[in-house]
């Protein structure tokens, strides 16, 4: 038996989802194929089918791995208060898109109109909405407007670093300041969406 | 000859974009095909060919007429100051965003790798950028950090408004509002991201 194949199942699949990954730093999303993991990890095509029976099962459990992967990164900090989490918490997530623009792109943008993928999405989405609502202290019965509040401001954060990046004519901390003051200043005014 | 052939290869090309447009209010974007433009404009298949040799090239070019729509539609009352146009803008935006969806999200995320797609995506976000640097009197050389805000700006109103209308809690107006007032207290910040 090859080393390859001694791997017991949840690791191996794991190891599979961690070559896929870094592939997706360099290949667009919807142009991964199962041979491209399985040469990358260097196990046969056939191990990769076993694991992924579909490009698609694939492609969601890669989406998938990196949404758990970025969330993992950004929910941190407990010690600071709600605008130090919120800042700790934006510098992981632009630190998350530096790192690997692709992979990112492909999260929020590869879905296209598949319903599974734009669930990874969504999820990825709303848990990131979750994570603020916490660090704000209103995740119990969250009002309407401050979920459509903080849904934009993270679409305006992912917008914003993914035009940053190229050059990054803006100091990086400078960047994550400005969006921490817009979410800080729309705060009360998406409170006040919901009232009667 | 059939009144089907009897237009003008401008108007008989523009006459199988509005069909398509039509059919992107239901259908999702990549799942359109040319048959389905020949079938809902009455028209033979080979037609659309004609126009669209391939699939990618009618979705190019649909993808174009609808950020031409979009665009004719948000740029309207020089009469206002900049404030009041804004809003006017902004309100037109989002009528086209309520009007139809599928389109819209076609238009912004259905791109996927496609370098063409993409820039069709691109083009549209920076004529929108460009429409409000006018508005703002900044069109010509305007500041990076002011670029990067208004880029953020409008993905935000675009998933604001995406998360809004499934069941419009908030009311149409005061979501307007909120946006308006909420570009207007970045801007000072944003311009700020350019200084020395």
């Amino acid at each position: 038996m090859s080393s390859a194949t001694r791997l017991d199942a949840d690791s191996r699949r794991e190891q599979l989802l961690q070559a896929g990954l870094t592939l997706l730093r360099t290949t667009p999303f919807d142009q991964l194929s199962a041979v491209d993991v399985a040469r990358a990890a260097g196990v046969s095509k056939g191990l990769v089918f076993h694991y992924f029976p579909t490009t698609r099962e694939l492609h969601v459990a890669l989406l998938r791995a990196s949404t758990t992967e970025l969330l993992g990164l950004v929910d941190l900090s407990p010690e600071l208060d709600y605008e130090g989490r919120l800042a700790a918490g934006l510098d992981a997530f632009i630190t998350y898109i530096e790192d690997a623009p692709l992979v990112y792109v492909a999260m929020t943008r590869g879905a296209g109109s598949d319903p599974q993928l734009q669930a990874v999405f969504e999820d990825t989405r709303n848990a990131i909405v979750a994570l603020i609502l916490d660090v704000l202290g209103l995740a119990e019965d969250p009002p309407a407007g401050l979920r459509i509040m903080l849904r934009g401001w993270i679409a305006m954060v992912e917008e914003a670093t993914l035009h940053w990046l190229p050059d990054k004519v803006v100091p990086r901390q400078r960047l994550i300041d400005f969006l921490v003051t817009a979410a800080l200043t729309m705060l009360p005014d998406a409170l006040a969406l919901d009232e009667p």
